[in-house]
């Protein structure tokens, strides 16, 4: 049986290393080691120390280990507002964002566009006490990114704010000027491959200070996973809980081998390779892009809409072994969604393209 | 490098099994499929059925996936507590429930014991109208069992409440009649033996309807991890959010590995371990038992003061490539901890009772 190939937008294809680091796990028994032991702490620290040095994260933002992109959301919530929110809401993800915020009592505003958009606002459209802004570099359902220099403009509107980015499907493709925001976070089935289960949050003091006003003013800021206790068991390099440490030794590895290849390679062949998948849905008699402005297209999730039920296209590649993604949610069969991740090699994205130019309905 | 064999109460060795289950999920590309894919669905259906067939999960009894026991403390508390609980708390992971409990503002109570023991109460010292009333089978910290028949009395007692169970360190070992507890919970990297990243939570209709009171009275019950949510996805096999299919998969087969060796077995070979542990324990010139009552002392943990510093003890064994647990907390250099969990064979205890039996101050 020959493997697929995973262009799906999350989970995605392993990076190519994966497998190997794996079995190097299990070799040095990596998931048998208490999550508090010294080996544990080295492999906290090296998974730290390459994530600032890939992503350029500067002194004073820290780095934790949860178990999803989706916790975070709950524990950004909890320790970071205690009346009022506003979420820039463009696609499933950031969205539910908004939904959480409301869900758990908060006054959360959302600014919304269509699907395949970003929000056209003014900055007075944000209330100026709103304690947390949030938005996502690059919406998985739609693939939209949020254009950096509009975060950069909402950090310079609103300082007090904390500006939270979803990076989930951009890091480390996409490059952030961290000190322009105060948060982030991914999870790590996407852009670094890795088995899903853990997600990766950073913060800066700032919302260390928020959480710690909270908790001062008598308001809740959670248990094991509020900032504070993240921040005390992370300068020990310990977890809060069992954390998924095989995930973490692997985060260590894979980031390791991305600081070999270079972040400027990753992002350059991110470029060219979302450069080929535009181009074959500009070209392609049964395609059409979804995101029309060109500079809000994603360069690691492209998204066409097709004439006909997207099923057809989708299948045609599976029968090459070749598996992309539908569309997100209702539109589902009217849609494909293609990832052009880390792990994809511009060898594969132009195989791919060819597989897909072959086929019409 | 030979391999180390970790006696270490959790994390601990991984099952037998383990490491050639992974090989065939990266086979199968486990890692790699959507998680709420028919393949996906396919794994969650499977565990869900063997984890019923091998801990006798009656009808009316949900089962969840989670990111640790630790988060279902959380989740527990969220959904299934108004106002006020009780928590009987003799060792570090059972005191932990109250911690929660009481930082997330809820009005709770704790009956307490020595460290070694469980406490000494009457039904009366528990509030008639308490909505949950939590304990652990297996204290991890102390190597404390609690008495099954002990939990069904409360059962008698307190009929409205919800009995919540930490089966953490116990569950498969330790048989429990489902029908007389309405919630129980366990992490994945004790007695099942698996990589970290995974929880599992155990609820019957009275927690659903208790979470869904909650709600129509205008409280909190969170986000994506409230119990009609929970409910609501596993009731397709899918999960709230994108766990650690890896890890669901492993389960998967891991359970059905048990089951073709037969719970009964396995129970059995528990009993026999812990006899053997035991009786080192006794025989030993610088062991002395940590839990007086022969009753109360676990099956799968098994807890010893040592004369001298218990570094000692295991540094020498360390040497030969065997890892045991230290003492918890501030009881580090004072005790060993020994796990013996499933995948600890017969053979290896007696290895392990044979090789401390040499080592004396």
């Amino acid at each position: 049986m020959s493997k697929k190939i995973f262009f799906t937008p999350g989970p995605s294809a392993l990076y190519f290393t994966v497998e190997s680091h794996i079995k190097r796990a299990l070799k040095l028994q990596v998931p048998e080691i208490n999550h508090r032991s010294k080996q544990a702490a080295g492999y906290f620290q090296e998974v730290t120390e390459n994530l600032r040095a890939l992503m350029g994260i500067p002194k004073g933002y820290h780095i934790f280990y949860l178990s999803s992109a989706t916790e975070i959301w709950e524990r950004l919530i909890q320790n970071c507002i205690q009346e009022k929110s506003t979420h820039l809401s463009y696609g499933a993800f950031s969205n539910r964002f908004y939904d959480f915020s409301t869900k758990l009592g908060y006054n959360a505003s959302s600014i919304n566009s269509a699907l395949g958009e970003i929000p056209d606002f003014k900055m007075n459209a944000i209330d100026s006490d709103t304690e947390l802004i949030s938005l996502a570099l690059n919406e998985t359902s739609s693939g939209v990114t949020y254009p950096v220099e509009r975060i950069y403009d909402l950090n310079q509107h609103f300082p007090d704010a904390i500006l939270a980015v979803d990076g989930v499907s951009a890091f480390p493709v996409i490059d952030i000027d961290f000190s322009q925001i105060d948060s982030a976070y991914f999870s790590v089935q996407k852009c670094f491959g890795l088995p899903a289960g853990l997600g990766v949050w950073i913060v800066n003091d700032k919302c260390i200070a928020k959480a710690e006003k909270k908790l001062k003013d008598g308001q809740n800021i959670g248990t094991y996973q509020s900032l504070p206790n993240l921040l005390k068991n992370a300068q020990k390099y310990q977890p809060t809980y069992t954390t998924n440490v095989l995930d973490v030794y692997l985060l260590a590895k894979v980031t390791a081998d991305m600081l070999e290849k270079g972040i400027d390679v990753i992002r350059r062949e991110a470029t060219y390779k979302s450069s080929l998948l535009q181009h074959m849905v500009n070209e392609h008699p049964d395609l059409t892009h979804f995101v029309n402005q060109t500079e809000l297209r994603s360069k690691t999730v492209t998204v066409a809409n097709s004439i006909s039920d997207s099923d057809y296209i989708i299948n045609e590649l599976s029968k090459k072994g070749l598996v992309i993604g539908n569309g997100y949610g209702d539109l589902k069969s009217k849609q494909i969604r293609i990832a052009s991740f880390p792990t994809h090699s511009k060898e594969l994205i132009e195989m791919l393209v060819d597989e897909i130019n072959k086929i019409s309905y």
